[in-house]
């Protein structure tokens, strides 16, 4: 197959579509961001990244990284993550509080709101956010292979003003006893987190060890176990997008994580990590155009985790 | 691979457990199977059915159904039916009925018990309730290549007699206008489909069509289109298990529907169908000897659909 | 006080708003009542019954009837009635099954659907549906002094044919094992109960026994213990208007109950009970002018539970 | 009567069972005040409190304190005070988040915690959080007739300390924006306020604008309008003890809040306020021999706003 050739005609057959959806506004710094910009980032094990439009922009990751923090978080807490943060479906939007009552501050996954609070909460461990935050740099820039990868501190600063609801969502926690470190000191690592600003590119790269059983197959670079791949892959696919996961796992056939950012990561496994980009969303809050993007390469490379097609190699 | 070493293997393996869990107690017809017998079958491409243990003693499939139920359905109804219910994970029991209140008598899916009398009703549609389970028993020993299969009238019965919750759920989808006959027509097949007996054997080849994109490849009997099969393939990994959907999706890495009856059909895709069966449950109302086989099988094929290692045809 | 002319001022006052907000029309048989009709009644210790407009028309009392059957239900039950049905307001409306899959099948107060279902049942008990029926229909007699009180059965088979959402509530109730007799039985008591036909006249005598500690004050007949009557009481304030029982407690100031079919039942205690009726309902399915012209009472007479004000003898 | 003898004889029937309960452990202030305390005092029009045991002792009045907030607030913003906070009964625990999530910020009634914090947000309006804690001081002590009435300023640290949950709710608010003020301004005032010292005597004088009319009988001062007074009344029966306010309405019969140091704080509309504490809590976290005393007080004075027999002046 002809990836560059997919890559290029997929963004192509969507160009004309460029600035629907709606673009985030709950941050300046998210509502100032050119709405017609799309990228896409595809990365192999031969090497190579095939990208199309802006897949050299960088853009607020937002959710994203709350895949990269569970795999960290995994390193550092290992099984034991699992008695603070479930592993199940929520039926519930991303930032619902309703379930957290009924199960008694046990967030359903990691990648619900209240899931990754927790999870970030034991990536920091016993350090501080500071060492927390540079470790999780470093780690990034490391898969990334690029040391362009950075926290936009402008994002940052704008959602610990407007987080109220993550706030609350964190007092929470802690109310239940979740947390081991102070909820602002939680919370100021998990809002810069959420503000990493990264380019397909880069995002593509960087996760290449969620299709390749956690090792990087070009630069060799374990992130995690085999094992603890094949569990981010499941979540992904199972809790990836909130409430209109069934739909994704549907129409995609892959795992994904979007980000309010515009921004959505995918993990093909055995194939390829795929990272798309663009500012309007759907109604479900992942990029409209970024969707439509993991659809048509999905039919383009008649790439499923559903298909009974054997994959050429 | 010798598979039939390996479904050998696993049922030797797991022999020493068989007995452990909770069958179901509900109705005296399950109550009085013997908790001791475990089988397995697995179906491949390749025409042999690869069994061990009890995988020819027929059993009461009960939810197992809901799979044949929905791609019949689909093909009578086609895409309309998802006006009536959803595709996402529930996040709550399969019983449950708050989720339906709030959200207008739309079941989340068509696994969890009112999305399945949806269903159900959708694959009935214009036809009486003996016409419809005729239909659906024809298919199914066409599918399995067996006219063995039937309706266990005495299960059926019972099912009717101690169904409360299920009329309760169907009078409410009744009272939000959900459904196209009357109630009791309705749950009539319901509780039929709920009770056909299938053996292992019979289970993973009227199956087969999952894993290889509609069409039984070794009879070359359509079921459905690819996109259908993997549509419920999606569905069977997000739903099949409920509120435990999440850590089957983690622990054997492929689709699969789960029936209280003991039962666990698996879609491995591109690979095979497997049935397996022990009447004792976990706590989520799964087979616990079924979840570990596969759990096994997976462990000794490699077979996973969130694994990097391309597999070996 | 001339309590005569208040009654008449208050019909005067609201008389030009006959018509205003919106009959029920779930059955034909109460969409063809003539929405402009409007009756007061009010009966006090002194025996006459003070009325003005329609006070003499039968129409159907639905949920009001569920006063006479809590009273009826605590006769033969006793406080073992508490067991299977809750003293608090639910928070939630009169036809909701949240709270009860919650709450294990134990509905939160007698006046919501599914705690007026488990009411019925325990007032049928042992007898028939028909002894109950003849039972319940004596005793209204006996309270009304009039054996003009019948119940409506044009009306009654249309509420079980309409009756999906209560017969939901039932079978949910029977799941858990709530309820003594077969569900047809209790909801064809339950349809029947609340197809009673009543003038305001007639209510309000029947209902004397709740203002003056249970036994009507001007014929000596005991319905229930004073400790019961207050109890009645109590609930009717705090739950006898469902979600908006605050609302009404407030604007009115003592105890009442609605009915579907724009009937209002008020206690007033030591003072007098008081029915009015007014098909037109407001967003609560309460009667509005009913609504409002116990408020005016309550203005015009100074009644309130909650006023400083010793009220004159 | 002599209610002086009704007091001391209340006293003395539950003295046996001082010790009883469970007093609140969140914070140390409160674990560390003697359990076998127990006082009770009554106000009435005639002048003299009649007071029983340690009803000199000053507590906590925690929750008791948002009947006085919410009289100020409604002054300061009159009914437009009800925009932001509902009238109902809520059907859950004092500090759930449920409701709040499915009715979009907007508390269900003044007197569960964020209805609570809502209440103070709109009594503090445009001042500073030192300004309006003063002017509540003030108002205390003008009603009480006491300048001892104080702020136990060890309590509100420890509060504030351990406050997660009511912090929680009030970023869920503020993300709702129903607040005016800065969340942290608004909890200062807020466990100030619930850190309120006061004597059973000191609470009962300050309160008897409640059972008459909005004016203290004995010094004339007003401090709302009757129908302010009669509205704080109903909100007290119907939502005065969360999700036991059924069960108090039922054994007691007259308006009361609790709060978690021990105290209850009752109406007796025309008749009497009434203070009594014992800081062992019952389940629902009312104060155990508290609601016996008002229990016992009722039944000897045979005051109800349930019962039919006019009271003696």
């Amino acid at each position: 197959m002809d990836l560059q050739r997919i890559v290029d005609e997929t963004w192509e057959a969507l160009a004309d579509q460029r600035g629907s959806g709606t673009p985030a506004r709950y941050i300046p710094a998210l509502e100032l961001v050119d709405p017609r910009q799309f990228g896409i980032a595809m990365a192999t094990r031969d090497g190579p990244v095939y990208c199309a439009g802006d897949a050299d922009v960088p853009f607020s990751i937002q959710s994203v990284s709350k895949v990269f923090a569970l795999a960290l978080a995994l390193e550092r807490e290992g099984p034991a993550l699992w008695d603070v943060v479930g592993r199940e479906p929520s039926g519930n939007p991303f930032n619902s509080i309703l379930q957290l009552e009924r199960e008694k501050g046990v967030p359903r996954n990691p990648f619900i709101n209240a899931g990754a609070i927790v999870t970030t909460d034991r990536f920091i461990g016993d350090r501080s956010p500071e060492v927390a935050i540079d470790d999780l740099l470093a780690r990034l820039r490391l898969m990334a292979r690029d040391e362009g990868v950075t926290i936009d501190t402008e994002v940052a600063r704008s959602e610990s003003q407007t987080g109220s609801r993550n706030r609350s969502l964190a007092y929470f926690l802690a109310d239940f006893g979740r947390l081991l470190n102070p909820v602002e000191d939680v919370l100021s690592v998990y809002f810069r987190q959420c503000s990493l600003a990264m380019s397909c590119r880069q995002l593509a790269e960087s996760a290449l060890f969620l299709p390749f059983d956690g090792t990087d197959p070009v630069s060799g670079v374990t992130m995690c176990s085999p094992s603890r791949a094949r569990r981010i892959n499941a979540l992904m696919l199972l809790c990836g997008h909130y409430d209109n996961s069934g739909q994704f796992a549907f129409e995609v056939g892959f795992p994904g994580k979007s980000g309010v950012g515009g921004g959505i990561l995918a993990s093909v496994p055995g194939r390829a990590s795929i990272a798309v980009w663009s500012p309007g969303l759907n109604r479900a809050g992942t990029s409209l155009l970024g969707a439509k993007a993991l659809s048509d390469i999905a039919l383009r490379t008649g790439w499923s985790v559903f298909s009974g097609k054997l994959p050429e190699i």
